[in-house]
């Protein structure tokens, strides 16, 4: 069991990264009472702007590290890319929440490819690449169109390239950077959802409605609760989520993302990627549950009990993308609009500015999909 | 018309006074990707805690003052008695919002009673005490008991004394620290209440329900909403709400508290005081609501347009005052409890910590009353 302590009101989180994720958090932990430490590299980072310590430091930075440490009691993050030896070195001095084994296997394709195929969770068929000649053999096996996807630091599709045929092998390569990857097979899914669960120390679970969720170049742009998907599939997506949580003894909120494939009249779930931290996927918590994702995560790592995560009303959020975040004024007077910008000084184009959460009763989602 | 300046995403918000209403005002504000700088004499301010910049100096340093404005596009308050020095001092540089109109009226009761007096709503009677001979006389024409209150200053109760006898002059007197005063009569209510509202600077006005008020050695312990008042006398409170802020050119959430009479039968409504600024009897907007008072009040004094003030739960709040705060680990493990706690250090007997707010559906609780 990972040894979490059980943090008072007036104690200190400790959050690497300091992106609209990172600031979530902090503003969660600041409605509880807590105190927030960030430390990310860029000195405009947005979380810096809504917490009491800020350090802008390398996460290589072993002073900056010590001293961030130091000053708190418990440390976790906003994104999955942390490095292993920061991990290392701070947990030598304070836990850090979720721990390194959740992060071990999101940091790498392969190993979280394995890790699901051991519990019995169904993944997209894909073969391991180490080098160029390994391609062709692979697309054979798998068939094509296929996906190379470098094995680490992949984010909102950076590492990834469509192979369509095998003469794209040589650019393929190219693209991905040479690195060690994946030939993974596309999945014709009928649709995407994603599961947002959080796990206490005390071995406790519990797990948001799922969202259905649209990609647009391979950055969200949309999650809607309910998904169009029977209840039968939203419990075998949560039983997914706890089984992961479980295997890991995980602490805190982590998300899953599943496709949705038809076949033959029946709907299966197959296990995209693991997230071993709060998800875009999961914004519309914050306007439609009590405890939002930021405030669960918050309270599984400070050691405190779980809230509900029931959901109170149907919800649509949409990511506020580059100049997309113009229209604030026209959301601002929307009467059902849930409006969340990030502080960000430049807009950029891609760049997440925001999100708005349109909200409305129960069922009313599902009402209007019929 | 007050100048309300049109604030962008990326401005910055001064904020006056560092307590929990300037934290829960700087969050409002991140949520909305606006950024706070928050002045307070205090070194350890809650508010400190989640804002961009911070600056501790007394409210009469005009150099730090200085500083203040010019990095604020917009200046507010989160308490009324902000010396009037310290208003014209920072006007010259920025708008301050609410403006002094109602910063001048609030900090005096003698303008408050004529004020509201001017615009035809009632207030209990009450005589203006300037040396220790007045209180005698005015003792017999409003009769005892009575309260002799300090016209400035007076805040949870302070620069308050009870008379319950003519005898209880001198020291009553001495109570009030020889301070102009006026000698007010008992209202006999049934209840309290209190109307928070809000306007924008192109005269929209919106108001929350009205919440009915527990008041403990002048500390309000519990509102809960709805009041136990008829439909009518709920209009009345807004029809009060709105003719005070549109008398005033008002911008920002003012809140009123309201003294429920019962007299043959008949219930009316008479006025205690008026807060320019948010209002500890309207935090339960923060998990009833869409946008709470404290979101309301940032879009009102940024120029944006407001929100609605519907609710959407019935809820009754419970300050955490003093110890009361330590049992959180117990309100955490409550479903319906929305437990928020304001970071500070020490528990002191009578300090506001944070407060519960527990929510149950739309008519649950006027059921519960009948």
């Amino acid at each position: 069991m990972a040894e979490t302590p059980r943090l008072t009101p007036a104690a200190t989180i400790g959050i690497l990264g300091g992106g609209q994720l990172g600031r979530m958090l902090a503003l969660a932990a600041a409605d509880l009472g807590l105190k927030t430490h960030v430390l990310c590299p860029e000195p405009d980072s947005p979380a810096f702007e809504v917490t009491r310590r800020r350090t802008v430091a390398d996460y290589g930075d072993e002073a900056a590290l010590d001293l961030f440490a130091r000053d708190a009691d418990v440390i976790t993050y906003e994104f999955e890319n942390v490095p292993s030896a920061t991990v290392a070195f701070l947990r030598a001095r304070r836990p850090v929440l979720p721990d390194e084994q959740a992060l071990d296997i999101a940091q790498d394709r392969r190993k979280e490819k394995s890790f699901l195929e051991g519990l019995g969770i169904a993944v997209a068929p894909y073969r391991r690449i180490g080098q160029l000649a390994d391609i062709e053999p692979a697309a054979a096996e798998i068939g094509l169109p296929a996906v190379l996807k470098t094995c680490r630091l992949g984010y909102d599709g950076k590492g990834q390239y469509v192979l369509r045929e095998a003469g794209d092998a040589r650019a393929a390569w190219a693209g991905v950077g040479e690195a060690a990857s994946i030939l993974e097979a596309f999945v014709p899914f009928a649709r995407e959802i994603s599961i947002i669960a959080a796990r206490s120390a005390d071995g406790r679970f519990t797990a948001y409605d799922p969202p259905e969720n649209v990609h647009k170049e391979q950055i969200l742009r949309r999650s809607q609760v309910p998904a169009r998907i029977s209840v039968a599939l939203a419990e075998e997506a949560e039983a997914i989520a706890r089984k992961v949580a479980d295997a890991l003894d995980y602490v805190g909120v982590l998300a899953i993302e599943l496709f949705v494939v038809e076949e033959e009249g029946r709907a299966r779930l197959i296990a995209n990627e693991i997230a071993p931290r709060v998800h875009n996927s999961g914004h519309w918590t914050m306007d439609a549950c009590r405890v939002s994702q930021f405030e669960q995560h918050i309270r599984a790592v400070a050691g405190w009990p779980l809230g509900p995560a029931a959901r109170d009303r149907d919800a649509v959020m949409d990511n506020l993308i580059g100049e997309e975040v113009e229209g604030w004024p026209q959301l601002l007077r929307e009467p059902d609009a849930c409006l969340h910008l990030y502080g960000k000084a430049r807009v950029r184009a891609g760049r997440k500015m925001g999100h708005v959460t349109r909200l409305s009763p129960l069922g009313s989602l599902a009402q209007a999909n019929r």
